[in-house]
């Protein structure tokens, strides 16, 4: 690649903590980030990696996220923990909940971990791929920015409100998917602004509430849930769940408290983690696990089709191979940072 | 109405007990299929009323369900409950396991009920309502006949596999959702091949996979999920949670098994309940469900939104008064069955 710098993906994680910890954000706090970048490199998630960053950097110059907030587990009953971000990024409070959940959805079959307080700016895969890695099956969402039309109506007042799910798979990485409540991601639009290219239909709609092709009427309008009235009730599902639920914020009132410094909102997110084998009478992880595997043969069988997480698995292969490529600008954005 | 029979929602419950009652069917099992189909008379869901009678009656005649079907339920884990149907529909099964369930998602924060081997004719609206009536959050999700392709596939494979979501309100019914995975109802597609109407665009494909708007060509073919490859996704995680999780089967198997008597097809259900005012701090359960009427605010303060429950809930406001109107023949048939 032309003007590309390219780096294996521990000077990808370097790189990373050396960015976050030269802005005041704790060792704690930025291991956990780095290792999150550096998960969406390593899958090619370009726009979850290094490129999320300088919003990171610029969270906490502007004084709206704690950079060294240490996260407070609470059990708040027998099969809920709380991890309180205390106005800190997301991954380190992630990180913390993680072992108590995978214990409580152990011992009582189910439990939920109600992740507040913080400031989420990834992708959600991570967490689910996490849980499903050690054996549980695992549903994940949050909310975000206040972008999406509700059904029939005309101005944002939903987050692009993503739900990750993941299944445990016997010698390979779980089946995981992650996606937003929004019929595209708000990057996309952005995207094709840059790039001159009008929107495919059902996007967006303008101010007026009017579908729109064009990207900068959409941005000034707002996006549509993915699938109409359908994709609008999972959004208003994920707004409650990781907000009401657990005593957070809608996104109508993250975005409203936002200083828009660029960096992601304050908010949280809810996750349900079950272990398969205490749902099932006679349990036989095995047996269990190889039945869905014939559901996934059956998917396959078909022309066209793949399972949701195939290609950030194959991507996986490659990049510590071939390593990661870097705009050579970016990459000098990144050092000056640093 | 011409050609029609009016009758009370008494009357819809005693025809309906009588009807089944005639074949066979159990008290016990009776008596909870009456109660849902007279709910879904009663909100006006008629493809869920009194129009499923003959259904429930072909599926004893063919010897599919056992009629007089006792459900089991056991403990599985503290927080996790499973009825197993025993063959039977799947109305009793629900009723038994509701009040175990209530009582450990009080207790746990969450708990999982996973019902097997029974055979579900109805919406699921029913069950997420009556666990947010308790003051709890409910999701419930059931595969089904496999009608469904694949994201990027050409063939049935997932079930139109619904998923319902519940909320709490104070002083006021739930708000509800209960929507399929595929773009379209089943009945939705024969009732536009009765009418000789084209389908929209996005609900199936024919035989060789390309899309079509000939309602007799995508019966012969397969229907889409909503949404493209997320609605997809979402049939996948129901067929697991549905299927593998509580150890029942995909909807491919279950209509491979199937007899095709017009009756429902043997699978499980798997709902999951959280109490909310365990999942904050400091619980205040007037504060939690007040926090959630704000949104609910904000978006009916756009014009052309509702709340996904209401158009049933105005139903319900009506009925008691109007009764129901029944056309004339179905009725007569009706009386045959009884």
């Amino acid at each position: 690649m032309a003007d590309a710098v390219t780096l294996s993906l521990a000077e990808v994680h370097a790189l990373a903590l050396r960015v976050l910890q030269a802005h005041g954000v704790s060792v704690l706090q930025a291991e956990a980030i780095a290792t999150l970048i550096t998960a969406a490199e390593r899958d090619e998630c370009t726009s979850h990696g290094l490129f999320r960053l300088p919003g990171y950097v610029r969270s906490v110059r502007s004084g709206k996220v704690t950079p060294d907030a240490l996260p407070v587990v609470r059990e708040l009953a027998p099969a809920v923990i709380q991890v309180d971000g205390k106005n800190g990024f997301a991954p380190l409070a992630l990180q913390m909940g993680q072992a108590p959940l995978i214990s409580k959805a152990r011992q009582y079959g189910i439990a939920v971990l109600a992740v507040t307080q913080i400031y989420h700016f990834a992708a959600l895969w991570p967490e689910v791929e996490a849980l499903a890695e050690q054996g549980l099956v695992a549903l994940a969402c949050t909310q975000a920015m206040s972008y999406v039309a509700p059904a029939g109506g005309q101005t944002p007042l939903y987050g692009t409100n993503p739900l990750a799910f993941g299944w445990p798979r016997e010698g390979r990485p779980p089946l995981v998917f992650d996606q937003a409540s929004s019929a595209s991601a708000r990057g996309e639009i952005q995207l094709h602004l840059r790039d001159g290219h009008p929107l495919p239909a059902g996007w967006a709609i303008d101010t007026a509430g009017r579908p729109t092709t064009d990207p900068a009427a959409a941005l000034a309008g707002a996006q549509l849930p993915f699938g109409g009235y359908k994709g609008a009730a999972l959004a208003l599902m994920i707004e409650l769940l990781a907000g009401a639920l657990i005593g957070e914020v809608f996104s109508f009132e993250a975005s409203a408290r936002d200083n828009h410094d660029g960096g992601p909102p304050i908010g949280g997110e809810c996750i349900i983690a079950i272990d398969p084998v205490r749902c099932v009478e006679h349990a036989n992880r095995q047996r269990q696990l190889a039945h869905a595997e014939t559901l996934f043969q059956a998917i396959l069988a078909q022309d066209g089709t793949r399972l949701p997480s195939d290609r950030r698995y194959a991507a996986r292969q490659q990049t510590p191979h071939t390593g990661i490529h870097v705009p050579q600008q970016f990459y000098e954005e990144l050092q000056r940072l640093a």
